[in-house]
């Protein structure tokens, strides 16, 4: 088990943090969303392999972690939030994790943000960081885990550092936009962890920023994480980046459907330009939201070569040699090791024309490795 | 690519049928919801290999074959549905499947339900029929495909043939019933099809029978025929019957989130108790519908083993290895390339006490051959 420790130098006023939308929260998030009302608060202690959910008595140990390292700091003892990935079910360590937070604590001084992203990361391949200079101050943002593309620890957290003041009243429904654009149009294998969570903390050093560069600047960190954390996954190789216009309120939650859909996951890990998958996955969704669908307004393209036009496949065996070679070029290597090579993307873009909205999600391929990670893990 | 027919000697006054509600149907489903206005239907003809979705020209190519098959017949020539299964987006031979017909009509007497149910098998293991005697009559039920299970097909396709009259205004409503209760009961990775339907025709030869023990003993047809499906498909080595209980109107919806999430399958593929995630899949349905959950009243059973008493899990080591070495007793070999040799399941048992309804739904595990089967397809 690994333990990562964030903390300012003085309590911050300004903080906000989004949590999942899990009807069965991890006891780290029922903590924190109770800590939320506070005044201040000055950071988080993280542990990975065990999730702290659903164990007897995990939101007392939640609860004592936080106050240890607190103490350890002399900070009050309810300054730090606490966050846990890992097994749902199992019980924390406590008396371990305990001994082992003044060597953490004593560490503080002498480390960075990279390893920080170091320490919270488990099967991740490399550490995640993200930064944008705004003005006199910066963003910036890590992340560990990969939604469900890392499904050993099932889960994300981004923790977000700024010296940029910004009100908390505006700084709480700005995170939640943000999230909603990047972090939350990311989707693996559709699984939602009880332990996501997404903090940011404001040491507030830097005032006089407008609340729109910050948002503006702020996104960039996110859309970049949320890309990272896709491409990062053990058993990922293609990103799928799925872009939808024309299907009003609903885009986004139809490019999910697609990127989702196991057929079409499947297809792109084979690079099988199988596009009639996409069409199913789309009109399946369409479908069962109570919806027609004029598919003679309807266009498709994969990486930019047109395969649907007005609701009718144009494919002959050549064009689909041409599509199976695009996706060869989008594939990386899941073999490496580290840092990717490059950061291709499989683009489909679906289009109803005369419709409003638009939307653009990030999903991975689903293929052996995957597998191998889920149906292996632990047995 | 195979041709199956099924007909009636007689046109049959009493027919039903129930459609994929995927908003991009193929081509024989458009055609079918047309000829379900009419008064009398007497058969289908199917094909496999191409499923004649999206394709220039289909809605006329599936007119052309049904009326082809008729003129042999020496029927009307709007008298039989046609149903297509396979790669979406290409065109159908048509030329080739009319130059094959009459050695199809010319078979006809001599050939068996069995038969019929071989002709349109695509990669089933086995062919697929259930029959429920009644009174006098009987119910006979054949299937194609697996939902997605099957997914080089993509597609289910059900027909089921009895000869004891229904009246037609009673009969729709039944089906659509039982299809709820069975067919849409099933999943195994989410997709629906283009081109999904379930038909029944009746010959109208046994009257009197009370229509509630005809559902009644069409339910029995149909759930063996669902169970098979999923237990049918290639890569499926677990078939999963979640059982859902006090989650009012959304017991089925989130029995379909357990057994859909690749988690769980994953899990349960690798014979992993790795109950954690079925709480984190059923959190995941639950908090997005907007609901909160009072974990204190929720049980949940792997295998008739409770794993979680009133929202917390009891887990030690030895717990899991009873559960593992029971997952493995309830795996069936892939290998197998006839029938299987047992109709084991994995049960899930979810619990909200004190809540109302309930729903059973079937899924299936996955593994590497899934991945294989549809990532190798066509590249």
């Amino acid at each position: 088990m690994k333990l990562g420790l964030l903390v300012a130098d003085k309590p911050c006023s300004s903080f906000a943090a989004v949590f999942t939308r899990n009807a069965f929260p991890g006891h780290p998030v029922v903590l924190a969303r109770q800590r939320m009302q506070q005044a201040t608060m000055q950071g988080v202690v993280v542990n990975n392999k065990i999730s702290n959910v659903g164990a007897p008595g995990g939101l007392q140990h939640a609860i004592e972690l936080s106050a240890e390292a607190s103490h350890l700091l002399d900070i009050p003892q309810d300054a730090l939030f606490a966050a846990s990935t890992g097994i749902i079910g199992w019980s924390l360590p406590v008396n371990d994790m305990k001994a082992a937070m003044p060597a953490l604590v004593e560490g503080l001084g002498s480390l960075t943000a990279v390893d920080f992203a170091q320490a919270i990361m488990t099967t991740d391949r490399y550490p995640k960081l993200r930064c944008q200079t705004l003005g006199a101050g910066s963003i910036l943002g890590v992340a560990k885990g990969a939604g469900m593309i890392e499904p050993n620890m099932g889960t994300m957290l981004v923790f977000i550092v700024t010296d940029i003041h910004i009100d908390r009243d505006l700084l709480q429904p700005l995170l939640s936009r943000v999230v909603e654009q990047t972090f939350n149009s990311i989707s693996i294998d559709s699984d939602q962890s009880t332990s996501d969570m997404c903090m940011l903390f404001s040491s507030s050093m830097h005032h006089g920023v407008a609340v729109a560069d910050f948002e503006a600047a702020l996104i960039e960190v996110c859309k970049d994480l949320a890309a990272d954390i896709v491409r990062n996954g053990e058993g990922t190789s293609h990103v799928l980046r799925c872009s939808v216009k024309g299907f009003g309120d609903l885009c986004r939650s139809a490019g999910k459907a697609i990127i989702n859909s196991p057929l079409v996951k499947t297809a792109m890990y084979g690079n099988d330009p199988n596009v009639g998958r996409i069409v199913a996955a789309l009109g399946d969704f369409w479908g069962n939201a109570g919806k027609s669908l004029d598919a003679s307004a309807l266009f498709i393209r994969l990486q930019g070569i047109e395969v649907m036009t007005r609701g009718v496949f144009h494919l002959d065996a050549k064009g689909e040699q041409q599509l199976s070679a695009a996706l060869k070029q989008a594939a990386q290597d899941p073999a490496i090791g580290s840092f990717p090579e490059h950061e291709h993307f499989v683009d489909l873009e679906i289009e109803l024309q005369g419709g409003a909205g638009q939307a653009t999600v990030y999903g991975s391929d689903l293929g052996y490795e995957y597998v191998r990670e889920n149906a292996d893990y632990r047995s």
